[in-house]
């Protein structure tokens, strides 16, 4: 029972498929975020699912940590191989196997990206709405739950996965859900399987809801005096059930970041930015209505637009946050908080963490998906500086901490994966371990991604 | 290990909440279908969550099976105590916790009706929209995923939990879910006790997403010379995206029927029935574009309507069609088939079910949530007759084989509870086996309403 004698059994099996080369192991070590580089043993690159069924069978036998790995795009440490083994890369399964216009659904391979699958899309008048920023891979974002812009109006994973194929630890291939709208025979697996980062099988396809591309988009931005404003915005946008398909909140420093990075000129104060899709005449009275709202809470310079490329104009300040931000501080690496609280407590949540990040030694822009409750603060650290890093994981304890006592959660989008185990108990209670139970009947061994979620067996 | 030492025990624990008088146990062994009386051997109504955990220890010590009950509407025999053991009645836990209507929230215990919630809901602007027919208990539409006239807009029970409070099989009190609009922090259990019926655990306590009642409701009805105008009419309004927030269907026998027994005079021919909730131009234009695609189907006679008790004249048809299809043949039981399929199979599923249950010796009117591709045939039999009831069970078989051969599922919405527990491995193949597995894990002695659901351990 080892992973070498795995691995040389996965070499004979999978021939070029399977690499243990220095390069290929870095690749699949290093995460987004803040975690060491973690190679693991072996990399395997699958091109069915019997291919993956056959390599969960042979590590299952000998005893060897299988990892499922998408784009790479986690920000929890989720494809990090922490006790060894292969990981199992989908970049060679990621096809579109069937695209059903008339049942508004599409199947696909797991190593798909959500932009590609959009791309195919396009002619169908279909489109795939889950938009979590990064160019994630579909299975990916199915394993850790993901959400993102358009989760206020579309819902996120959890509400656009219809079913799966998934390959469980003892290599027994099973299918979850139906093609039908809905169902109620039997367990939810398709919600089971979703979220559950790779701990109860590999996700080996994915049938996928479509919805309608809307027959017009508005687009708007506007600029607030201060967080407050902008944040109650958004809170009474939300409350008086304005239907609005994205609804994002960016504070001074990460304006500041954009305007330095991109060579804009936005006012470096909160902004908030929208859209509406629908009817042309009811996305023009949305638009109208969120003015009224954000007037009402002081916002200035309100622009609108509903072409394409001036609505990409309006939403490149969002797209390059990330990156603008990471870019202000050179050097630093980024710890990438992720928090969601109930709408009522969202203006609270938020001015806390900016006072927290202000009192803090480091710079930390907080943005985010406001219409859901959730946000980010961004940590800028020096990596090489322990008390910076110390100082970071003080700030992102606290406001887990902070969105638990708000009745909220310690993760809106991005996961548990290594990083935020240490919330799971916190968070659940007696429910994380009929968490570890299911993990327990259905990998016995603990082989499937172990490290993350669940606790140890 | 007995039962009878088990109903000891608790009687001296719950006094007047413990009852096996005759009529108690005969209430509660009786269905709205149709399976044979099966009386449990107690019925108790805890008044708190501590003491459904203690009713279930004390089961738990002497492996006496415990089964919910929440209003007794179920159509596949759910809370019927198969195997003996005691019923839960959660009549004494039906009171309202907490209405937050800046989150869109209420807290509510299982045996509140659906009809009592959105009572208590009036005067705060929201809604609870699930509407399944019958005035059930939310406990029970939680436990069987329950859907109905309105899912094609606001979703089924799985897309309007947001948490629970369940009693484990162990007598372990959990929580799952959060207050906020979504999470990505480990297994999605409330999604896994949605639709478990009450074979993992008994709910306790639900938190329940709310609805704003829109600014104004449109309804319309018209009728078809044919079932293939009428449902291929569905279809289209489903393909092209219009925001319907009911559409339901109903063929000539169910509206024979209900002129029969409502002294009402509808056109004796196949109907649908639409519902548009929006700003009132938008619904206008909505009700609008559906007239256009009805009568491009060969409708007639549409007929619309915006006052409520205009709106109520028009829905009297479908809220009566149930009890005038029964009562249209005296002394007859109803057997209710629920099948779901894609909707681009939803015209040949319901053409090829109704010339079936023409070429049959019994009566079966067809009706349903057409927009979700799911219908019902109500197969109506002399219950003293043999040979009609294995018919109508060849006619339930077929439809259910059918709704698997065209890629839906054997139960839209009424769940598998004991009637459909044949179907299972037929629809999910190997996953069937991992319902058992996650069923062994949270109770192992399998006491939870046995022979629902899962297979025998």
């Amino acid at each position: 029972m080892t992973i070498a004698t795995a691995i040389s059994e996965l070499s004979t099996v999978l021939g070029d498929a399977l690499s243990t080369s220095k390069a290929d192991l870095e690749a699949h070590g290093r995460s987004e975020s803040h975690f060491p580089l973690t190679p693991p043993d072996a990399v395997v690159r699958p091109r069915s699912t019997e291919e993956v069924a056959q390599v969960v069978r042979i590590c299952a036998a000998h005893g060897c940590p299988v990892v499922g790995w998408g784009a790479g795009t986690s920000l929890e440490g989720h494809a990090l191989a922490l006790r060894g083994g292969v990981v199992v890369d989908f970049t060679d399964m990621a096809a579109v196997l069937e695209i059903r216009p008339e049942d508004r659904i599409a199947r696909i391979q797991p190593g798909l990206t959500r932009e590609r699958l959009n791309e195919e899309l396009r002619a169908t008048g279909l489109f795939f709405p889950v938009d979590p920023g990064a160019d994630a891979s579909l299975g990916g974002m199915a394993s850790t739950r993901a959400s993102g812009t358009t989760t206020v109006r579309y819902g996120s994973m959890r509400d656009n996965v219809a079913g799966l194929q998934v390959v469980l630890a003892d290599g027994t291939v099973i299918r979850t859900g139906t093609q039908a709208a809905k169902s109620a025979a039997g367990y939810d697996l398709t919600a089971l399987f979703v979220g559950a980062e790779g701990t109860l099988g590999l996700i080996t396809e994915l049938t996928l809801r479509l919805h309608g591309q809307p027959e017009a988009i508005s687009a708007g931005i506007c600029a607030f005096d201060a967080i407050e404003g902008a944040v109650d915005a958004a809170i009474e946008v939300i409350q008086t059930g304005l239907p609005v398909a994205r609804i994002e909140f960016v504070d001074a420093a990460t304006v500041a970041a954009v305007n330095a990075h991109s060579k804009a000129d936005f006012p470096p104060r909160p902004h908030l930015l929208v859209e509406f899709h629908g009817a042309e005449d009811s996305v023009a009275r949305d638009a109208a209505r969120f003015a009224r709202i954000a007037a009402d809470h002081g916002a200035t310079g309100i622009d609108h637009a509903t072409r394409a490329e001036d609505r990409r104009r309006l939403w490149q300040m969002r797209h390059h946050a990330y990156w603008a931000i990471l870019a202000s501080r050179p050097g630093a690496r980024a710890i990438v908080t992720d928090v969601c609280v109930p709408i009522s407590a969202l203006a609270r949540a938020v001015a806390e963490t900016r006072a927290d990040i202000d009192a803090s030694p480091i710079p930390g822009p907080i943005l985010g998906h406001v219409g859901d409750g959730n946000f980010h603060a961004i940590l800028l650290i020096d990596p090489e500086n322990g008390d910076e890093r110390a100082a970071a994981m003080r700030l992102s304890a606290s406001m887990a901490d902070r969105a638990l006592r708000l009745g909220g959660t310690v993760s809106g989008e991005h996961g548990i994966g290594a990083g935020k185990l240490g919330y799971m108990a916190a968070e659940h209670g007696p429910a994380w371990a009929v968490m570890g139970r299911i993990r327990a009947a259905l990998d016995p061994a603990g082989l499937m991604n172990p490290g993350k979620l669940v606790g140890e067996t």
